[in-house]
Order: structure tokens, then sequence, then C-alpha cells
């Protein structure tokens, strides 16, 4: 249930150990904080270890890496693995460049993340590296995109969690569709890698990884929407969000909540 | 036509690759999205050759400065240079110290960007590096900046936009005069770093590097004034601010422009 | 007086040179400017000692820590002493790691800050690594805190500034509280980054630390709770705490100051 994972991180205020890129940092900490848990960010190779065992949850994000952070990025993986702390892992440009999807590759095979979050694109270029027959530039129609993220679930064994008008939430052949947001959230840089924060926050107080990362979606396109009902623009929308994230209450989630593909009694 | 190049830039959505200081990567990404240009900032040298081949401009920003991040700056410039991108350099604090001023130049002479965009002060060291005959602490009256923009057009071969009161847009012996703006805009940090960012996406649309930087100023100055009348601070200021670039009308550009200097039918 | 540092800053607007973490630059920068003071943000090796030399405060903070970012604080921080230049430290997030533990002690020994602001856990780690007698997971009562504060202060020989629910600055034997602020506070990233940001501000104005460090806490907490009467969550409170740092007036600092532990006269 969602408003029940809510009320645990609220009550529970979980350590989210971001290694994440310097575009988001501020806004992905302050969603983090407007829902109820507790932010990190730290990604000194002297200390990343010692910080994921403090955590509860590990979110990796590549957006402007480098070679140290990525580092970084292996060694508190791997000790959250160790640790059995979930991670979230956001391909953040995943396709644009080599860099960026061996990257990701590297660290798909050496941490094996809990949830990989990413939009159609990034989802495409981890599927299309191992078989070679799609091009970025093809369409994602809904159907493709599902059947991405089937394949790269699979392949990488894990929840994959595609944003999108549709989010969708996969696991193996489990499908989880969340219709709620607002065309407003890509105006704002960073509200992809907010969506990989909070579904940090919610695998921290729900030991179902596809529960957690569908609550995480339903959450944000909600208060996406609750926003973007109050904003001139995305400026006002930004502002909205933060204060939707800490204000969202139960009868809102219920109310407006379109989500399918779990049994009927987790729904809501 | 400013009005022409808007309606292109939230058409095409140009890829403005910017390797950019920390304190403002957030909202001149969020400045470039409200404006309908599509932001990417990558600074690793295993990926920027790459990144900038894929973008539509590149802008390179000295704000927070470090040796591995000049060496980005220089691959991603020559890249651009190689392939026809327009290259926007904003030499923030230049003058301020000797490492600064000195890897401006080196940008200067191995870039050749196509906008140098920054205020008196900056522009000024650029010039008295090479003859070293005004201080940094000069006064800085309109002749003045007009008269070092003129030289710095003359020796790096390039338009120079310079922000302040009245902005200046030069190229040789053209001069263009935006008197639009606010000076609450100098309240919120990073608004000179968003007008670079904005001269990026104009520069992806018009292929007159003049044109590109004066309605980039134009535009910047307009939803300043815009911004300015519902603010009550910096804070909503801000904010008002994304909301402006986002909603900006024809009629508000027509009616609010103040620009000198290019030929009655271009202006508008 | 509170009003008559706050008058000087608006006017000399002091340059306050800031090596502070990526998550909080451009909310720091912006608080500062919104206070009428001039912000830098520059970490480079190459540089920092000549950006020191510029300013009138210095501000270090081990937020988001690496090597190469310490190394430029040990520069900066000594170019200041050396200077007679007011530093300011805050240990973000110590205890948490040993690496910031340790790197916190290198700091306080080899610069002597002028103000150390933390939050209770990070002073008594600093307390605790000396003594080994306090664990961090201790509560912190009021008493508590004032003995830690007091500790440190007699070891580092400086001012000890922490924020909570009351403030305390403490030198030596003197004790100021300062019981401004709202609770809204801590549900925004770098609020007490921001704190330290804005004693810099102070310090470039009063010679007095433990007094510059008040009024930096009492203008934060008076600030905070503006901002708080207007905010519907964190999303607003920060834009409006923005512009209460802006707008902030005499009658509203005289009216709703919370500070006992000075003479009668250097209260207001």
């Amino acid at each position: 249930m969602i408003w029940q994972d809510l009320l645990k991180i609220r009550t529970d205020a979980p350590l989210v150990h971001n290694i994440t890129n310097y575009v988001v940092m501020n806004t992905t900490a302050n969603a983090l904080l407007a829902i109820g848990a507790s932010p990190v960010m730290a990604h000194a190779i002297e200390e990343v270890e010692e910080m994921t065992g403090l955590a509860q949850a590990l979110v990796l994000n590549i957006g402007t890496l480098s070679q140290s952070w990525i580092e970084a990025m292996l060694i508190a993986g791997k000790e959250a693995r160790r640790r059995n702390i979930p991670v979230v892992l956001d391909p953040v440009g995943c396709g644009a460049t080599q860099f960026r999807t061996n990257t990701v590759q590297k660290l798909i095979d050496e941490i094996h993340p809990t949830v990989i979050r990413g939009n159609a694109s990034e989802i495409r270029a981890l599927i299309s590296t191992g078989s070679g027959t799609k091009g970025v530039d093809s369409l994602h129609t809904p159907d493709e995109v599902s059947e991405d993220a089937a394949r790269l679930s699979k392949s990488a064994e894990c929840v994959v969690s595609v944003s999108g008008p549709v989010d969708l939430v996969v696991e193996g052949k489990v499908v989880v569709r969340i219709a709620n947001g607002n065309p407003m959230m890509t105006k704002v840089t960073g509200m992809g890698c907010t969506s990989s924060a909070i579904t940090g926050a919610f695998l921290a107080v729900n030991n179902s990884a596809i529960r957690a990362a569908a609550h995480a979606m339903a959450v944000m396109g909600i208060a996406g929407e609750l926003a973007a009902e109050r904003a001139a623009g995305p400026g006002s929308f930004q502002m909205n969000f933060l204060d939707s994230l800490y204000c969202i209450k139960e009868s809102e989630i219920s109310q407006r909540l379109k989500m399918q593909g779990f049994n009927q009694t987790s729904i809501g």
C-alpha cells in the first residue's frame, strides 16, 4: 500500500545515500527531505563504503560521471549488495556516448542493482548493447518499451522502471503501468533523477522491489499533477512539486491513482 | 527576428552541451528547458568529444574551473569548431585570479569561440592581458565598455556580448545595445551564466552570431522585467524568471524591446 | 547590533570565498546575495590562495569532500589566517565517517578557524575524537550540547556555533542562546550550510567573532520564521527564505529576536 509506505518513510526517515550528478544534487536532496527521508551525498573513495553501510538505500546516477566517481559507485554498490541494502541505478544519458553505455553495463554486471530506473531511450540502449538488433533511433511504442524493459529485467535480473507518459515497472513477466503525471515534469531538470532518489526511499521501507518502484512512480506522478495545477510555468512547478511531496494526502493518492498490474488488493 | 528564433528553439529543441560551473548547473539547465532547448551537462574527458558531436551548440563556463575540466573544454571546443558547432565562452571571474585569466586566454586561442559573453570587468581583464595598459580597477563607462568589447572582438575574431545595465553585443565595428533587464537580476546567482547558456540556444537556430547573441540578451532582459514585476525578492524572482522564459509572448517582446544597432528591419 | 551589521553587509558587499559542497553551492550563493554580500566559489589549487586574498571571509564546508578539495581548503585556510581573514568551518557529516572526522580535525589543527558551525552531532563527534568517552548515539540534551561546545571552543580556541531548536554560540565560558527559527528549516537541504555562509558575511563586518556568529544565527532564524509563515511546504519555504533575507527589516529583527547571553546593550 502506497500510503503505508509513505507513513513509514515519514516515521523512519531512512538514510538514502546518493552518488549522483551535480545538476540535481540540490533538488533530489530536497525531494527526499520533502517526502520524509534523510538524504546524504558522498562520493569520496575514502568514505563511500562506510557511508553506504549507514544507509537504508543507495542511489547511483551517472548524469555527470567521471572516472573517480565510477570507482566510488562500484565500491559503494558492492558494499550495498554485501549488506543487502537495495540499490537503484539511474543510467542518465545511456546511449548518448559509448562511455555512458559501457559504464552502466559495468555497474549492472558488478553491482546487480535492485532497480534500474530510466527513460525509454536509456533502457533501449542497454538492450541494444547486447543484441545489436535495434538502433537508438527506433520509435518507442508502448509495446516496445514494455518488451525492452522485460528483456532488461531478465538479463539484469532486477526490476526495471521506465518513466514516460505512462510509467512502466517491470519484473520478469509482471508489468505495472502508472498513468499519473503531467507533461510539465519534462520541463524541469532532474525529475527523472528525482524519481530514482524517491525509489530509493521506498525501497528502504518496502521489501518488494517492484512494489517500492511502482509506489515511487505513483507518488511522483500524483505530486506532479498536484503541482502542475498550481503552476504558471516550470519555476513555480518545481516549487509546488516539493510542497506537494511534503503535503500529499492519503485521499489525493487514492482518488488520483492510475496504477494497473498488481492484484486488486495491493492497489491504493 | 527574436520571435522566429524563439519559435524555432521551441520546435527544434536544440541540444546545448554545457561544460559549466557547479553553482549554476541546475538553474541553467532549467532555463534552457524553459525556453524550449535540450540541455546536457557532461565533462568527462572520455565522452565530451562524442557528446559535443551530438549537440547544436557548446557552452563553456569557467566559474568553478579545475585542471581536468579545462582539458575537457579544450577537447569539446576543438570538436565543436571542427564540426562548425557554435561555441559560447563565459569567462566567469576572469581577472580575479591569474589562473582564470590564463585559462580564458588559452581557450580563446585554441578554440576561437563564436561568442564571448561576460561582464565589463571580465572583458576588460581579457584586454588588459594583452596590452597591460588598463587595470581591473578602472571605471567602466559605457564608452569604455564599448571600446573594450570592440578590441576583444577584433583580437579574438568573434562576437563579444557584455551584460550590464545596458547590454552590448559587438562584432567588429557593429555595436548593438539592449536596454532591457532589471537590477534584481544581479541578486540571483548565475544570471550571467544563464545568459551564456541561452545564447547557446539562439546560436543553434540563427546563423548570424551577432543576432543570436543580441536576441538572447533581449529575451533574458525582458523575462527579467516580467519576473521582477511579480517578485517580492530574489527567491520569487528566480521562480518567476523561469516561468517567464517559458511563457513569454510575441507581444511582450515587441512592446518591451529596447534594442538599437541593427537595421530597422531586423528589430522585433 | 544586528541591524548595523546587516546595513554594513548591504553597503560593503563583502566578498565571501566559499569552498563548499556541490549540494548547496547554488542556494548558499543566493543566500549571500540576498543578504547583500558577494559570494565567490573557487576550489582549484592553482587559484584558491589568490582568491582568498581578495576575500573578506572564507567559508570551508566538507559536505561533499574529496582529496583535492581538502588540499584546496588547507591552502586557502592558511592564506586566510596569514592575512587575518576570518574563517568559518562547517564540519558537515562529521562523525558519520572516519574520513570526515579526520579531515575536520586536520583542518582545525592546521587552520585554526575563527568559527566552527555545525549541529550537535557534528560537534559531539569532534569532542569524542579526543576523549573517546562519548558515542555519537548519545542524546543531546541542551546542557550536553552546551558542554560539548564549550569543550570544543576551549580545545580549538575558537567560537563554536551549534544550530538546533535553540542555537548556541559559545566562546570559552560565554554562551549565547538564540531561540529563533522554525522546524521547516530542517526540511530544506543546506540550511545549516547557509548559516555557515551567512556567518562568514557577518564576520566580514564585525570584529567580534562571537557577536558575528550570533547575529548570523539570529538573522537566519528570524528569516526562517518569516518564510515559514508564508510557506505551504519546503519548496515555497526556500523561495520565501531568500525573499526574507533580502527584505528583512529592523523592526522584524527587534520584535522577534530571542537572544540571551550578551550584555543588555549589545542585543537588538
